[in-house]
């Protein structure tokens, strides 16, 4: 078997670990009403790639680890990724009725439900990432401690809610009813690093902190994910262009319709791809200068530039 | 100086350090958009009674803990209640304009920002309680993992979350149209005790785990604010019945209004009020029975019961 089959083998394997992990760290009846229960247990259900859930448990193995004491933290990261996009779709954010080839949450469950959803997804993800693992060296406290903030700081006003911040202020009219001027290459750069670079950065540098990785080890691996998540984000604006609805599960063209900045939009179709080539180089780079167990981080990094959905 | 008077002085010496912690645990630019660390600003300094904030110092104190060590999780609970009240008083959930005399966050900065600056101010308080504070004994670790699960509890899915998702089943129609029959008084009982009660039950808990209470204390603080909770709600349904709009900064008897169950409406003014007594004398029996450096908190419940406003 060749090295793509050897990822999609890993991929496969390790999903269905985490939507099994996912199911059973979902709060449920009868701590948690049974509608709030639904909603939540829809969108998480409603899958998706796991990106982020991989990443950290790949981390957690490269550094040496064992990616089940991961599971925990990988369960918070998906949850709070699912609470983003739930609230990111509501009708005062995008406004988006399809995702993931589903209806969204609002649409199923009314936007009230869908804001507590979310607002419970991000709050279990806190409680998760305490409670779990519960047995371990006694240092464990102290890594949980660490992977608790580095989550919360990617997830939060300096991250992933700060990119978010951006991105709406650019489709907020001022008080002469004109919008902001667009984004230059640098903006939307640092945009991006915010909204989806953020928590991508966080998920593998969490893994590397669970998975006891040394401090060499967990800064190669934060920078390496730093490049993939810009990666990810060109490579999700070409496939905006590019794709069909059908593959991506949202309406193609959609940001390019809202006049959304773009890197296809501002660099071109063919240096998008090659910038996102760039960023899987100077991941190798980081990922060849420390010792890690295994080189799927960098198969991931590739799998992120090739996917066509 | 009488005993009221002494709370009043301790009421608004702690609040004056608070309100300045509050605002210097606030996210700020360059690393927080600006127009959204605006707007969690905003909220955060609309005012309110830190009522949570309170009792968790006042128990860090109860313990014979320093007060200034349990500050980093008094502003990470009141960034959390803050929260709740912006996702609250959204226009798809109470559709509130008003709040502590002030126009909502929604009115201002629009139905995005809102949800935004809510999401933000929640994924901070565990960014806080995980950095702050740095310097203690070597049990800080533990202690703080404690406290975020104790706070994620009470503020998710099983607590405050779950709160609300029952809340808005009863004004939700099914179906055929039809609104659910009202809240009996074991099941309004059991809504407040996740919605108002579990985030104020964390807030006393986690103090006293932070001031390094004994499991008696920190169990007896527990039940004790469990009462204080219920009592809370029991005189905010009497005063949204006899108070004045401005002194709650809210619009008096929308609740009744609205047709939401309240606890005059099923048992009277008077029981209710006596009902709050009861919840006291309990709180009273509670902490009366383990050994606490002073007296406060029972001063706490005592003001929880006969304020006005």
């Amino acid at each position: 078997m060749n090295a793509a089959g050897h990822l999609q083998q890993y991929l496969t394997a390790r999903r269905t670990a985490i939507d099994a992990a996912l199911l059973a760290a979902l709060p449920s009846p009868p701590t948690c009403p049974s509608a709030l229960a639904d909603a939540m247990r829809f969108s998480i259900s409603a899958g998706g790639k796991r990106l982020r859930p991989i990443l950290c448990l790949a981390s957690a193995e490269a550094v040496g680890g064992d990616w089940r004491q991961a599971m925990p933290t990988t369960c918070a990261i998906e949850f709070i990724h699912t609470y983003s996009l739930i609230h990111d779709d509501l009708p005062a954010m995008d406004n988006d009725t399809m995702r993931r080839g589903q209806p969204t949450l609002h649409v199923v469950a009314g936007e009230a439900m869908a804001i507590l959803a979310g607002d419970g997804l991000l709050t279990e993800a806190f409680a998760l990432m305490a409670r779990e693992p519960r047995e371990g060296d006694a240092s464990l406290a102290a890594r949980k401690v660490r992977v608790i903030e580095i989550i919360a700081v990617g997830a939060g006003a300096a991250g992933m809610v700060g990119g978010q911040a951006i991105d709406l202020a650019f489709v907020t009219l001022d008080a002469k009813g004109m919008l902001p001027p667009p984004l230059d290459a640098e903006g939307l750069r640092a945009m991006h690093a915010k909204k989806t670079g953020a928590l991508i950065r966080a998920s593998a540098s969490a893994g590397a902190v669970i998975g006891g990785g040394s401090i060499a080890q967990i800064a190669a691996i934060d920078r390496a994910a730093a490049e993939f998540g810009l990666a990810f984000q060109i490579i999700d604006d070409v496939l905006d262009v590019e794709g069909a609805s059908a593959d991506l599960g949202k309406t193609a063209g959609k940001d390019a319709a809202a006049g959304k900045p773009t890197y296809p939009a501002l660099y071109g179709l063919d240096a998008s791809k090659r910038m996102a080539r760039e960023c899987l180089d100077r991941a190798a780079a980081e990922l060849g200068a420390v010792q890690l167990a295994d080189s799927r981080l960098l198969e991931i990094g590739r799998w992120i530039v090739e996917r066509t959905s």
